[in-house]
């Protein structure tokens, strides 16, 4: 494949070993694994879980619960406070899937049970410390109340508490994540004992780190098919665990500064950054070979994002190995969020896979 | 027009309002306004310019100037350091409409001349301050080298200087704007005297706030036409004259932390932020009425994103009025990137226009 312009690669052997792993852990706790496609969106990149004995998905919109119902998957869950606004197409899903939606307060509940014609699953959103959105664990009243209303309505099933504890971004080793996970896990399991329903959790450090969900009946992690330069940083996963990369054209190259610029900025990359020796960065340089792609090149990574140049600091020596002309590759700070960017994928071979985003 | 997803609205009526305003400062300087179209990347938004007199466009890649020529745009400049290797579709294009590209080293120069079928034209680009691309104005050195391979070229013609003066986005006040395009000017006047070449410049803080650009053959402003939270803040525009809003559901209402969640996250928006009173800020919050939206609510703005959920720190008044199914208005920190992300847009009476990211 003969790269001209930013163009998203994946590599699909790596992709599929981050799934076997969490697929096979998921198994030996005997917790089921119900990814999250919002990192891939990709009808063709969500065949591949299927492999791995996935029959169920998590979505984070009514959108894209839409176009994977369209590509053939009968059992969605919106992990994504239920807008009520989108009752008509939430009704129109219903219909011909089984869906699961997530309510994070009782206005929801009220307003959608009003309006709903066909049967949905519900999951009450619990709080345990990400603080965006749901109910604290110990918000009793607010439980209560929220039980009350699903149970009064004919067409929604209630089948459990679920947590994205996003605070375990916030971690930067396995002992912290598994604080964070320990944590989440207790404050779950009172509301498992209290209410006597099933418990489930989503986010990739903790299912990343974490090796037993015994107590979970589901787990629901999205980023881990593609994983980061942010999650090697957290500790969810090694730099070549990371299977997509951006290949960018460059464009110039300072011998002065040491800098490069590459045509990939933040409407390729996202703005997503992070901190890493006390300098923002934007991603890691790596270069490609016939395999792929090589490990990040030391001392190197992007500095600096504008709509379409991406800037690039570097080392004397891969100054001196990069000319006008070249590609080089960018390992994302956020892959989803990369992904949702570009809107397509090319694989090794050079086959195209679409997004959503491609799909409108 | 019933929303009930994220969704971009744009004020016909205010965008028209900025590009009159620049197009008859660009007039009254006796300046050709050649407006940077990758702020909207829409060919109906494209075609409200004529109405102003702009025949000719500036965009930041060659797949926009490929866009933009399919919609019969003729005349064509494209601001970002020559990629070589789309040299295939760049002659395609030159073959068809009169194509500018610019020059940022030497080396682009030497690959492109060699595998050029179709005449150019070429501004070399001045780093005037923005320290991102292009050579120093008293790199003399440099700038003879890229003269002379140019005019060695056959099919290509040098029509000028061209530089960004990012620098701008930096300043605060008109005065500090004012300060960054004088030093701009007699950096690029040395040139102009020097080699007797035409010079030009696009920022938006510096095309809204100098009055006079009698020494520059064009400008090549974008952002102006939708301006945004950082334009306003920068002291480019005022809040009224932001042309575009994102209106988001509200999914959650937090009564204890005056906190409210949308679904408006960083795929909707971008992650760009500011820095507003020491907090980060993704943008400022309106309600929309029945000419579009009012001012900005006091004390409100988008706190944090992730992908797909927004979270508004709010004042006890506004989380008092608004609930969930409600809609709200965000006004974007950085309005190019946020309709990239979103790929199309509605008019106040619901009229769908396309963008780029929707045409493929």
């Amino acid at each position: 494949m003969k790269i001209t312009r930013p163009t998203l690669i994946i590599d699909e052997v790596k992709c599929r070993a981050n799934i076997e792993v969490m697929a096979q852990k998921a198994n030996n706790s005997n917790t089921e694994l119900i990814p999250h496609f919002k990192t891939h969106q990709s009808k063709e990149i969500g065949e591949w879980f299927k492999d791995y004995g996935v029959s169920k998905i998590t979505v984070s919109s009514v959108k894209m619960a839409e176009y994977f119902a369209e590509a053939g998957w009968n059992d969605i869950y919106i992990a994504f406070p239920c807008n009520v606004l989108e009752v008509e197409s939430i009704n129109r899903l219903a219909d011909k899937i089984s869906l699961t939606l997530l309510f994070s307060n009782v206005v929801a509940i009220e307003l959608l049970s009003d309006q709903l014609t066909s049967k949905v699953n519900a999951r009450i959103e619990i709080d345990t410390g990400s603080d965006r959105s749901g109910f604290k664990n110990n918000n009793f009243e607010g439980i209560d109340s929220a039980i009350n209303l699903i149970n009064e309505s004919e067409l929604i099933n209630l089948i459990g508490f679920y947590s994205h504890a996003g605070q375990s971004y916030k971690a930067r080793n396995a002992k912290e994540i598994n604080a964070v996970f320990d944590d989440m896990k207790s404050q779950l399991l009172v509301l498992n004992k209290k209410y006597e329903l099933p418990i489930s959790c989503g986010d990739t450090p903790c299912c990343s780190v974490v090796t037993h969900f015994d107590e979970f009946e589901s787990i629901h992690p999205g980023n881990f098919a593609f994983y980061d330069v942010m999650q090697a940083q957290i500790g969810s996963c090694r730099f070549d665990q990371i299977g997509i990369a951006l290949a960018t054209p460059v464009v110039d190259v300072n011998h002065v500064t040491n800098e490069i610029v590459v045509h990939g900025g933040g409407v390729h990359l996202s703005k997503d950054e992070m901190i890493e020796s006390k300098e923002v960065s934007y991603g890691k340089i790596v270069k490609f070979n016939k395999e792929g792609w090589g490990d990040p090149l030391e001392g190197c990574h992007v500095k600096s994002l504008s709509q379409e140049h991406g800037v690039v600091k570097a080392t004397v020596e891969v100054c001196n190995s990069v000319k006008v002309g070249d590609i080089l590759g960018i390992l994302p700070v956020h892959s989803c969020m990369t992904a949702d960017c570009m809107g397509y994928y090319y694989d090794l071979s050079g086959n195209i896979m679409s997004h959503l985003k491609s799909s409108y």
